[in-house]
């Protein structure tokens, strides 16, 4: 069976929006064609209030800023989406809840003070974090891995068409189903927090696969989005790692080929090669 | 002739601040010790505004924090810094200037109207950058570029001692002399900018190679810089080529070994290979 099939989101290679032809001149002066990557402000707003411009490359902006929100502690399980309009010529995007969210109150209030609550939301995404219970259920075979890489390896994607780009991964089992791409690496990761939000769907059963570095923003984003294993292609900065530890989040890094290695195992890889 | 030699200021191996040794599995579950990078919280003031926290690595806190402050027009050629002083402790970094800066002025204004100054801020950078005239002096021969490359590739550096850091490399002629690390490729070139800033150096003689994406935001620094050469180890996105385009600096992409693609030449690359 073609590894496509298990997809619920991928990378949409047919869209003119993400990447663009460019010509470049090669070490002896030759002309060429290449793609490159889109990167694009989108500006989100939760119901009146502006709340920030992402630079993206443009692919589902409705994903991003519902998972922006969430990630950010700005939407939460309580609030009712009412609306989400995207406004491709203007760039923005607006998602609308029922109710006036805890998090545009909390900033009304705190505005009203000292004028900019940036330093309570991170206090506040911190707090959800410490107090954050990821789930022991999932483990994972060490020789499931590198299937599933190959299996995401072999998916048409932005980076084989432009370069420039990270991706995201969800995966179930042996299977990748979410795969979603940007020029930051949070961006992809907020995409695929927007999708579980939106489909109200728990993390507890996935693991993450992402190109990117592990910085402590990325573990702090998949602990308070309830993913239990992170995988990455790269490595993790020291923070990340004493995160992770003080979390519970199992931790892997450089994975490449069949080759990986786990910085925090937390009794959820089973060593079976 | 050691390739050492040449640089004014480059990665401090030896210090324990910028790595933190780790223990890890392999995919057969054989423990392994090896070397991750720091990532911490650094704020910074300029005078007695709190301005930002930056993740750095932590090491050169007074050139980000100047640097920061150059990128962001914070601080111009006008301000006089009398003394930047920093706490290791509590991560801190106050950068001190004779008389109040232009932005801390317009921020007290922006304050009392709409509670966030960071569009304006960001409104000044772009006009900055429009703005800039970026010197044609500077030529480069395409066979100039891989050894200069080996170079830096054969310089010790926490790259090669713990991966997941980016690096950006100030170079003159066919030597490499400020090479400048950290968790986030803006912090790195911050530096540099830090350096240049405190010594009262033009960039215009110099060029810029670094391991990192080139964004926007990396192009509209380069240009605020000076800089009009950018070599990346990796590519750029398609907002950063029209940029470079726009403000008339050379984007080169791919650079590896032998090889390199120009994104945007400006007459500046001599190609004898």
């Amino acid at each position: 069976m073609n590894a496509q099939d298990d997809y619920i989101i991928k990378p949409d290679l047919d869209s003119d929006v993400t990447t663009r032809p460019v010509k470049a001149r090669d070490q002896f002066g030759n002309v060429l064609s290449l793609n490159a990557v889109q990167e694009r402000p989108l500006t989100l707003f939760l119901n009146s209030r502006e709340i920030v411009t992402l630079m993206s490359v443009g692919d589902y902006p409705d994903l991003l800023g519902v998972g922006y929100l969430v990630n950010q502690n700005m939407l939460t399980k309580d609030d009712v989406i009412t609306a989400i309009d995207y406004d491709e010529e203007i760039q923005t995007i607006v998602i609308r809840t029922e109710h006036e969210t805890d998090y545009e109150d909390k900033l009304k209030r705190k505005v009203l003070t000292s004028g900019c609550a940036m330093g309570t939301i991170f206090g506040d995404i911190m707090d959800k974090v410490e107090e954050a219970h990821l789930s022991t259920s999932l483990k994972l075979r060490a020789s499931t891995i590198a299937p599933v890489l190959q299996k995401i390896k072999d998916t048409p994607s932005l980076y084989q068409k432009a370069g420039s780009i990270h991706g995201c991964v969800l995966c179930q089992e042996d299977k990748p189903i979410l795969y979603t791409e940007d020029v930051g690496r949070h961006n992809a990761l907020d995409k695929i927090a927007g999708y579980l939000y939106l489909n109200n769907l728990q993390a507890d059963d996935y693991y993450l696969y992402t190109t990117g570095r592990l910085t402590s923003e990325m573990v702090i984003k998949a602990v308070s989005m309830g993913i239990t294993i992170v995988i990455s292609r790269s490595g993790s900065t020291h923070w990340a790692i004493e995160l992770a530890q003080k979390t519970g989040l199992t931790l892997i890094n450089r994975a490449r080929g069949k080759r990986f290695l786990v910085l925090n195992d937390q009794d959820r890889i089973i060593y079976d090669l």
